[in-house]
């Protein structure tokens, strides 16, 4: 395999071993560390000494079930730190059969151009574009399609990463010419701000992966196969319902953050949850079940179609519906839908801009509840990149101080996602102390508090959260440096067997001897990596901290946020 | 002496007396000590748990030269750490002859309702507020001074403090009924986050202060007022010139940063220099020189009148001129009065504003040198808090996040002034390593490096730089809790007996036998107190720095930003 550095001021292309130290490393493990290697954690995140790094995981290409995502990563210009954020879609796989280990992208163009990058069998090429500038990702990806056949891997842009919104994101083409998301930390303004409108990835002819004991890899491939599919959770569940099940599991459980964190239920959610959602996806001749990438088995992606049976969105996650649902007091899951669609397209985070929604709702923006407001603000405003919609697409910390609100649910000025931190506190304690800022797929403690999967810990007592957290933490950093879907946890949490198997798959195509231990080391690594760069960048214990309005009880069971800053601290210890 | 401790949340005030430990502090050694104290760093600064801290210099009521100055101190919305932010005007000796130590303004309203606050001899008074709201600051003291009489004292906010703008400056009434800002630092955000428009001070039959020696203090008092009068800047050039005497100084220098600090000379200097402006002032029938504060010997302010000779503003500073000219490469001066007018009238400082307008000309927003857009951005949009007056009024690096700008000039998020680091250096250090944020006033190192006064270093070497800013910031510290003008260092700097007159005369008032190194401890411990603070807050090293473009050659020297991070940290070394 090998590195591709490309250098945006000069627009040259450099073709680089892979150093020894990185061969065992892909996904988040190697855009992690050659971010903290390679960029000055005090530069400016949109200047020229930022770098943004894509890498497939360490599995990605082979037969190994989910292992297709795709790590991007960068100084974030959302959190101030380190930043790693990874998707399904067509990336993974196109760059790991180019043989390509990690694709850097250094420095800014010298004029005002715009750009894209097309990498094949042959190399990198950066060429000129102004065709589809100030396009949304539909019309890009469609277009692409046009240009370069069906079979063509996308990364792209929308208009709020070409404007360099702090939400932004870079997305990517599904299987389907849908989208999926490299969601989280506005690393779609980073690549707005190298002026690359897209990426494109041809991979015919490519020199594909070489795993060194084939026969041991595809039986460990098998179990591990067996154990996704055969799990309730991710065999079931979320094959059918989708990631949005947990609309009334979170509602049940007083844990479905209502009107920007006053309350754990929602009234409405009967209205928007996976039942309903499923109920009208087939009644609309949609599609409840499809994957993100070529080689999932769980597939909990869908295609939901409008009253007209004419496709809407897709890739609707419980985070989206729950932000602009719950978190904006709204029920209406078709506005959902539309304003999911519009993310989709102008490329920004859902629950970042779901944060920017309840809090301009604090102001009196737009009232409680006002679904067709909120489309309006992200057609007329975010889209069109408006003062106010600058405010908007940079989020809900960065609308927080436009208007003088103090009520904004972030950490690291990253926005909360749709789990009450107080009530579902295994969670609370990875919002705070991730080296990403508040994100509940870096540590996800619903599992064991909320899901009984690995075990139970009670999720409105603090006993056993910070091992709970810490351990998730650790592990999901090793799941993201393998190019696996953090679903796949569900059944390595639940089965040794499972957990063994995917160690086997690792050790077969690389030769290694790790023990399962020896995989959560390179996740142990990975997050002092990260910690690092952010604590070179100047972020403190402090930044690890929850707003101070988490000491406000959340009804139904009145939680409050009770952790001492040395118990979060803790979290560190490994 | 008393504490007046006003609660906003139960609208109780209560009297306290002063602790020992605060007798022979004052000013921002008053403010900081005691915001350092009872304000949790790591608070929201526009939350309930920050609080509002006034408070008359040591030397305020007496007959000193020029020490009517008060000090506001609070946990900055705009840098998140402490801020201290002083200014003549009305209401230092009002306070002091009140015997107030310090008014304690703490929590936020339970309701919506807006209040006002009256202190006269008998104490404190909170009274709900209506017909003042929305108000610009000169209708509030015009019709403030109707309500209460000509000799009220008036601390005021405008439109933009109301919006809690982190931009937004605390106006002061001056004694000719006109305007001065405690400018930098956003505190006017958090006087309106405490929902309160203004505070009115009616001294009459205040108990006033008591100097325990009064022949030691008046015969030092003539010394040091001899001492000011007698100095070339403080006795001529100030008064004749105002602080606008310093454009073409800088300017022949090289160090008056043109055009978002890509030149250190502007080629339209002549026509807003400081005699131009006097030239000015004189023919159309203005006042060149007169004090802030009853008091003042070097009255360094002005009335300048417009075209039709009817007041246009006063308190005209070179920073501001500076700021909407040089900065923004426009030339005319009284479009840049009518800008001052109007950053009084809505409360805004001049400082952080012209910094967003450089950050805004270089996204397009308004071309350079466009003096008519930015009096429309000030009046269509600031005024009225639209999304993009919210923007603006967030100040430079709020703007440059918002429009993705990378070539923003902060420190600690606050706008740098009118000196250029790169051939000022001496300025530029302070600029890095003050605890307030980029400030030209908390270590005026232009001193020695431009007008040869407490020796000389040069300004384009970084010999002797980390020295004198370390010495000017401990000194400023110690004048600005004496509420002393800042300019009186001048005199202090070049002569020992001006320097022991001033001493003398804090020996006199409070019986000490202070040398003047006891007084610069008190700004040592001033300075590690602020620091302390900000460092509870979540700084680091990491917020001494200048921004990365600082980097890049400045003509005509064509110097750079050349300290290591090991060179500015050691300022600290004292």
């Amino acid at each position: 395999m090998k590195i591709y550095r490309v250098n945006m001021s000069n627009l040259s292309v450099v073709t680089e071993e892979v150093p020894e130290a990185w061969n065992v490393l892909g996904g988040r493990g190697l855009t992690s560390v050659i971010v903290a290697k390679e960029v000055d954690p005090t530069c400016h995140a949109l200047g020229r000494k930022n770098k943004l790094v894509f890498a497939p995981g360490l599995l990605t290409g082979t037969m190994a079930a989910n292992s297709g995502r795709c790590s991007v990563g960068a100084k974030s210009p959302l959190t101030g730190g380190l930043k790693e954020s990874n998707a399904g879609g067509t990336a993974a796989q196109r760059l790991a059969k180019l043989g390509v280990k990690a694709l850097i992208i250094e420095d800014i163009p010298q004029g005002d151009q715009w750009y894209c990058i097309h990498v094949n069998k042959d190399g990198v090429e950066i060429k000129e574009e102004t065709e589809l500038l100030g396009k949304g990702n539909y019309e890009v990806i469609s277009t692409l399609t046009s240009r370069y056949g069906e079979n063509t891997g996308v990364m792209t842009i929308g208009q709020t990463g070409e404007y360099k919104m702090t939400a932004a994101n870079i997305s990517v083409k599904d299987p389907k010419g849908h989208i999926r998301s490299f969601g989280r930390g506005g690393l779609g303004a980073v690549m707005g701000s190298k002026r690359i409108k897209f990426i494109t990835l041809d991979d015919q002819d490519g020199e594909g992966i070489n795993v060194l004991d084939k026969e041991k890899f595809k039986n460990a491939a098998k179990v591990f196969n067996k154990g996704l599919v055969s799990h309730p959770v991710s065999g079931n569940a979320l094959p059918k319902y989708g990631t949005n099940v947990l609309i009334n599991i979170l509602n049940e459980a007083g844990g479905l953050p209502t009107k920007n964190f006053r309350m754990g239920q929602f009234e409405g959610a009967e209205k928007i949850c996976g039942e309903t959602m499923y109920e009208t996806i087939v009644s609309r001749k949609g599609d409840p079940t499809h994957g993100c990438h070529v080689g999932c088995v769980i597939r909990c992606s869908q295609t939901y179609n409008d009253k007209d049976n004419k496709y809407l969105t897709s890739g609707f996650e419980y985070e989206t519906i729950w932000g602009f649902g719950a978190g904006c007091v709204m029920d209406d899951l078709d506005i959902i839908a539309h304003i999911d669609h519009i993310c989709d397209d102008i490329g920004i985070d859902t629950i970042e801009t779901a944060g920017s929604m309840m809090v301009a709702m604090e102001t009196g923006i737009l009232p409680w509840g006002d679904g067709n407001g909120m489309v309006k603000l992200f057609k007329d405003d975010i889209a069109k990149g408006t003062p106010l919609g600058r405010i908007l697409g940079n989020g809900a910390d960065f609308t927080g101080k436009a208007f003088g609100v103090t009520r904004v649910p972030t950490v690291k000025h990253q926005s909360m996602p749709a789990y009450d931190p107080r009530s579902v506190k295994g969670v609370g304690v990875t919002y705070a102390t991730s080296p990403m800022g508040a994100d509940h797929t870096a540590g996800y403690a619903v599992t064991a508090n909320i899901l009984n999967v690995g075990g139970h810990v009670d999720p409105l007592s603090k006993a056993g959260q910070v091992e709970l957290s810490r351990n998730l933490q650790i592990a999901t950093a090793s799941i993201d440096s393998a190019g696996l879907c953090v679903f796949v946890a569900f059944a390595v949490l639940d089965s040794d067997l499972v957990g063994q198997a995917l160690i086997d798959m690792i050790n077969a195509q690389y030769g290694t001897n790790w023990s399962v231990d020896d995989w959560f080391e390179q996740g142990r690594h990975v997050l002092k990596t990260e910690r690092a760069f952010n604590e070179a960048a100047g972020m403190t214990k402090k930044d690890d901290r929850l707003p101070e309005f988490f000491s406000e009880p959340v009804p139904p069971h009145n939680a409050t946020w009770d952790f001492t800053g040395e118990e979060l601290d803790s979290v560190h210890n490994y």
